[in-house]
């Protein structure tokens, strides 16, 4: 068993701006964290990061025959790709959308999400943490 | 430290009715996985469920100077009520929104949460499973 | 064969208060009238009022195993209450929705309903003698 | 005393398409039972259906000078015409409003209503049991 | 003459949280303001608080033949009751709102009020003076 | 040069409903004077009645190379046909819309209007003396 | 019998702009047509112009006891003010609202009025000639 | 193999009025190229335009036992009526929506539509062409 | 201590039109009973009254260095007026609104307010009272 | 004559993914039939697929000078890309908007089109079929 | 070739109040800069400030026929006056608009703007500078 | 000192495509413009068209540690890219907007902007000169 795990656009600049908001922690250092639970969870783990919408959309497609999940944290596209939606629903893959900030608290534009309803679950506010959880929960609703 | 976890109305119908929406997991199992689960991160715990509006609001307050931080599953409140709202609000404990489905994908009043915003994340979709994932974050977070 | 009716707040003003409006007829005689014609059609009845949203609904939770069918009259929580609508919903009884007088006559925030579309159907605007004709069809469509 | 029945657009094919949601009955033998239950209540009736707006408000004008009351159901019109509704409040007859589904279930479209504000009431998800009861209620308020 | 006061859900948090919003007053000091002003104006008054909807539509229909008037602060319920609302318009006593803060510069949804348009009066901003005032009027008015 | 002037639905009750709201005048009455009125203006006029969209429509096709200008009240088609609109757009001859209330000072929907922007002018409120001054105003434009 | 007149904000530069929008003929030009007319008609006519919504208050509050109708054109000002609204509404005099060019064809933000619903008419889009119409039903009216 | 092909409100203006905008080709024009059309792909078809809301509807009634498919153009129908959307679901014959202009280049009130979404497709801003395009994919459809 | 009362558009009619809304008391009285209440307290008091948003703008302005706080009812110009809310906010002051009516049971429009948010306080319904209950609250706030 | 057609994110998985709701057909079957019409009108015609916002509107700028004409799915992108709509819209080549499924007949914002409005015409619901109808009917446009 | 310059409601406190704002910078000095900047382009310029709508209205008009093109900071009746717009769109000089905040960081009713459809370019945020730009930029179109 | 120009979907067609909207200056001789100007004014410029968001966002987080401030028009992004938004967010380098056209004279949909209130300054309106004024700005307020 194989999950994908997608990071959007700007999320390749967690640790080194703005870490008031969202933690010191860098995307390298929760890529491994996630690794070494994936190992211990005895699935393999694949991440990337893209600020391109179509490489997050190629990245999806190609997951379809390769992998039994997703876990994915779509940063500002969440709010306006259909496109991207339409990727998740297509490859009919369980997907669990990730914010590492809540959400909800911030800009009445964040509060909308072209993706929340073709995922299976939404975690949001937890940072860092939020991916582990996910995957631990993908991971019990795979087997 | 002790955790408060407040179930809404309704959830005590939970695994007697539309197993196929909600599990078959009732809400005594719900409650006792999370005793389990609290006894291993070495917190105390106490969990209830009211129909009452007023009732989980005066289980928060009493919260205030006994609990460290809550989990609330609000059920229909959560779209409904500024006064739970004030109350997780006024008692200034981290809180963490439980949702067992993912409501995101069902009617349009329930995308709308008086509560998000003053909780400090959010998890829905993961049935049962999410309020002990809420748990684990929660205690982390406290400490 | 038992029917359950509840009354939601304020009716237990009825016939007190705003009789230009509301009609003469107190709660206890709509009660009484209703009891009459369930024993004509040979079916047994419960009646309750509440001001109170949470009692209205272990009210209905408990008519789960014990009851047919339900007629309700919500109140003011008709357009504001997501938990009396879920609880209507989760307990599976087919449901009538009353309302003594003609709700779409009135302010705006009246025409909507949470409570509407959960239901098997609506009577409003004929007084009193709306929840007969409610007990009636409930009976008919029980058989 | 002379009673109204109008039926608007498309219930002419009553009974005959989408029995599993409009039910086997006719409007031929809806009509009948009208007739019928008129004669037992001691009221005369007279019955119409058309698939045109203008036809409808050319009967309710009829209508002013020979009948008492008048029961509508105006289909599709419902949500649609000023002009009908105008007619209705010209004549100046009580007026039921009936709709054989429960409209509050269906497209978000039918839930508004240009009818029902100058209606006395309105019955909803009764189906052709709805016609009976407003006939019952609208001959009981002429008396 | 009888004066009902009314204190919503929270409101009994008063002076114990969040002092920089609300000030360091408890609600057991401004009720005793209040019955030492009633009392220097020659009314009796009682007071109450709860956090439960229910409770507060109950006194206020025993309200009904014992007092001369209202003075309600609904805390949150403010913005979600209908059923609070129509119980203040039942029973037909003049009520004067009072709000501690200026709700008017706070979150969109404490802007709109269900109880506003069936109270004679609105006081928000002055925190616990306005009670006062509104105790002051409310007098002068019945008088 | 020739006038049409179309009456839209429910007009015909004109003098004999509500005359508190509409006036004593008939239809016969407003007609007579517009036709003397056209008279002493030196053009011929002709005027319509109908309850009936279809028929408006097929007047106003009719009148495309007989007449050169139209006056019209749609009634309550004002508000909801688009059918007419593109009538009245299509023959391209220039028309006046008249309303014998003040249509801004009633319900919400007849502030909008279908006809308004393909009309050279609108006279609302001055009763069946609007018919006459849209007359004088409709003769002097096209000469 | 004396009639106000008031033209709002920009009339005065009429004539001279945009003649193929508002015509070639002058606010002065109008008047003097306004003046004539309202001899023939035996009352007399006072007519102003200004760019300042107090001063047209100003001017409406003078009216009070002298005049016995208004003719107002507010301009830009019938979109925004409530002041002016509240002005006319005050002085209890009839009142007609006159537009030269037909609002319901223009701009969005020109379609509402808070001037609309306390006039007891409205003319729009018969250029000058609007006034004197106005003027004759205004008189019509007050006799 | 029958295809009913129906014309709304103004379209039998079509060529006469406003050929810049809808083209030269008349209505007679553009039905005799479908019947041509028709005897090539081998099957009958019959075609009638009406402005007449009710004579649609009654039309498309007709044509439940006699045709296996529908091409409707409904004009500004489109857009106002829930009776003619209820009048093609009802008769449950797969049915193709077509416009001559391009709709959604238009006014906004010409982008909704109450019939599109009880269509199998839409064919917009192909003129006279699109009725043809239509039958030949509505043909090979059925087939 | 010196307080500026400002009174906006129309309330120079106060006493002379609508009492029955409005009272019988003139601006004139009102004035003179808070210079009474004034000297009372010990501050010194000045008031104003237009109908020109310019003119209380430039009152404001010269309060600034002058005067320690504002009661300001700003009529009509409360819902439309965004330059005398920045004066307000500009000058620093702590400001309290008044409104003699309760615009809470008014028109729609009544209900947004551009000066709220940016005063400290709002008494709206208590007629001239309201200014009186403004001046103590106002004084104690500045002591 | 040369024509382009273009086809958005994720329609590469045509024929692989969901074929209850796409059919089976694949892009490249798709394609081939669209090059072989191509080849009996005598145009030639390029076809590209792309998940990438940026690729698209790179090739509708590479067509501009080389291409007559263009058939668009832009898919998902349909509904939020301001930047493809000013793609369409500055090559200034005439270009059809096809959808596979009738797109109003599924969710709410995938109603709303930037593109539409710059397009001349609009196939949708009838599948891969709509291609070719929009490839007909754009070469006898050109020609 | 002579430029006026206009500076709305508030304007006047300018480095007066609130510093961190608006900065230092007072009207005199701004003006004092643009006269100098003016002499170096080999133009005049003339500046006014007033808290009064209809002064500026004035004003527009005077500059009609003695100035080539203006520069405006309407400030708050950049949102409310629709009378100030076409006084700009009735005078046709180009015309620039200037704000010296970034209006679209602030309230939600600042992004909206009567003014700016009818001016050929807005500049905001840049602070007194802003001016100084508007003035380079409107001499160049000028030329 | 580095400034990092931005220019984003379609505007490498600048000049070469609707001329009469755009001007007739290339992005070439734009670019060419900035460079000779940021000589003059000392600093050091890099300029990049992109017609993919991914790219847009890439060159953002490069300029980060190398550029000390950005000048951007996001093109058709600026409606609907909150990715492109969080990306300026991010790397917190002062930037300012700007656009051709007045885009407030535009489509509805080009008045919101995702980019605008995470700027610091919005130049619109003012052709190819406006690049060069927000230069100059940027740079005097950098030092």
């Amino acid at each position: 068993m194989r999950i994908l795990v997608l990071h959007g656009p700007n999320l390749n600049l967690l640790g080194r701006r703005e870490p008031e908001v969202y933690g010191k922690t860098t995307l390298a250092e929760i890529d491994a964290r996630l690794l070494e639970r994936a190992a211990e969870l005895g699935v393999s783990l694949e991440s990337h990061q893209s600020n391109h919408e179509g490489v997050l959309i190629d990245l999806l497609h190609a997951a379809m025959d390769r992998c039994g999940g997703v876990i994915i944290n779509p940063g500002g596209l969440t709010h306006t790709s259909v496109a991207l939606r339409d990727a998740i629903s297509s490859i009919g893959l369980p997907t669990i959308e990730v914010h590492l900030s809540n959400v909800h608290q911030r800009e009445a534009f964040r509060r909308s999400s072209y993706v929340a309803d073709v995922c299976v679950a939404q975690i949001a506010g937890l940072g860092a943490r939020g991916y582990e959880l996910a995957l631990e929960a993908l991971v019990e609703r795979l087997r």
